[in-house]
């Protein structure tokens, strides 16, 4: 029996309609539309507004566009994996809602954390099920609503977040074309440097964790930075290389869009030009598991079967990794 | 190429020192030992004590105590994913932590939410990057500071759930045994009998929520009874049709320690006996993610090689499940 190759048969994503701007933000803490943008890139982001709305709203329209684009049934999905640090709940998960709220009810469904490389470990994981020859339909989605956990009085994270959604459909190729290689990795002692202390077991919600603002996003932005730099280049580089691939063979790389400099300094070591990058980090800033989701939406209509395509993500955790795959469609 | 047979290779378990007995919380809430022990079987649970001690403090001496008994080194590990609810935080993750605390340098690693089903969910997961191929070593850890989101007001509640962590590790097969078959199902419309209404995207955490009790976990015991009593049942008696198994065939159920009458309940549809039940709910009460390995840890002793084993849950979603393994040591 030959191997199966687990491939991207559909691409979705969903923005909600609410434009904040560098503008806006101007008006809220000490800082300047020219300032973020020549420091990160981004020039406005969304905001998901509306009493009671949670990342499970903008992931069920993901999901539902899914099963439209291939034309498929909710009930013929074998699994809905929702990478996600701005969960509806606990539980029940945001992937048991939105499974719901289409109709998916052949599915299971799990959320997974990662925090920014949480769509990539997602994929890995939703690949790897379509591999065993077990399971017809994968869905797989990045999706946060940041604006819940960004502290809007913090001038250092809160120009960086916005709010989004964006999945993919995995299925055994029809071609030879799929997902080829990925290389994951963890590091828990950056733990210090990007995390959001309240919440969990540690630390409880409490009247004293509210009040010292736990509950929010707390990044070191310069360490953070310096390793997202070395280390989101590294895997990128070594998933080419053991893969004999040069700049010149590959055909996009799709980054995790958290600064456009990391970006660009991931391109220059992967020997890629700027025409080669996804880039939307000016619309939608950080949407942390939604970015490359949302890359390959806004791309998808410029991929060519066949495309040498590398995913690149660096997070919080840390966590960081590339996948190779090319385009099967 | 044959194919590869992912088997558990190792068991591990690990629950706090602190034992509270049903007579202490006698003192806390309108309840007695006799009333709990009879409808749910719980004499005792463990609690964590300390400050700042998260689900990773009890995670990190499982994860030691497998690579221990496998005698494999830190760096040998792959990936380490956590299923939980009680996350130390939401980033880092809780998987970050305690691969990082053991020197897991080479290991991915990332939390899954599937609430009283995330140990099937994430043994599943693991399973299929075993069988991938490309990977050597998966640990899959279920553990939950229950402790942290229980309400000690709630007599209905905080007589149930106790603190733990269990896991196994991951390899293929050395012989024909390992994990052979797997039914994980959801369904969110479950998830208005059992949840944590804050702490998420819905309701960030906010005086208002810590206030109306927000943070702790609801249940609705009466309906989740009745929907665990069939599921759980139902895809046991599945995976056995579809195995071609009798009660006859079966060494051993390792059920979900929710209670004892929905474990009774599921063996009487399997039609097997009391002995092939393991059950350690009176002392442990229900460890949430953690009761299944819990379970494997104090009956590796025995278990025989080749011995079909069965494993079921059901939980919060609502999600539930069984496994069909193969005892391969």
């Amino acid at each position: 029996m030959q191997d199966i190759i687990p491939a991207i048969s559909a691409v979705a994503g969903y923005v909600p309609d609410y434009i904040m701007t560098n503008h806006e933000l101007e008006k809220m803490v000490d800082t300047n539309d020219e300032w973020i943008r020549t420091r990160t890139g981004i020039k406005e982001r969304r905001v998901l507004k509306g009493e009671g709305k949670g990342t499970s709203v903008m992931a069920t329209e993901v999901l539902k566009q899914l099963l439209e684009k291939r034309n498929i049934e909710a009930k013929d999905i074998d699994a809905v994996i929702i990478a996600t640090v701005t969960p509806d709940y606990l539980f029940p998960t945001t992937a048991n809602i939105v499974a719901n709220n289409v109709g998916a009810v052949n599915a299971f469904s799990y959320d997974l954390t990662a925090a920014c490389s949480g769509f990539l470990f997602a994929l890995e994981t939703g690949a790897n099920f379509i591999k065993s020859g077990k399971y017809k339909y994968i869905a797989v989605i990045g999706a946060d609503k940041m604006s819940s956990i960004v502290n809007y009085k913090d001038r250092n994270t809160c120009i960086l977040f916005g709010d989004g959604a964006g999945g993919v459909l995995l299925e055994a190729s029809e071609n030879e074309y799929g997902i080829k290689d990925s290389i994951l990795r963890s590091d828990g002692s950056g733990g210090d440097y990007l995390y959001m202390k309240g919440g969990g077991s540690v630390n409880p919600p409490s009247h004293e964790t509210v009040d010292n603002d736990m509950h929010y996003l707390f990044q070191d932005g310069k360490t953070v930075f310096k390793f997202a730099v070395t280390k989101m280049a590294d895997v990128s580089v070594e998933i080419m290389n053991r893969n004999n691939l040069t700049g010149d063979d590959i055909a996009y790389l799709v980054p995790h869009q958290a600064n456009k400099r990391i970006i660009d300094a991931t391109a220059n070591r992967m020997g890629i030009g700027d025409e080669k990058v996804t880039m939307n980090i000016d619309k939608y800033g950080n949407t942390t598991a939604a970015t490359i989701p949302l890359c390959l939406w806004e791309w998808e209509n410029k991929f060519k079967k066949g495309d040498n395509i590398i995913l690149a993500a660096f997070g919080g955790g840390f966590t960081w990794g590339a996948v190779y795959l090319q385009w099967a469609y």
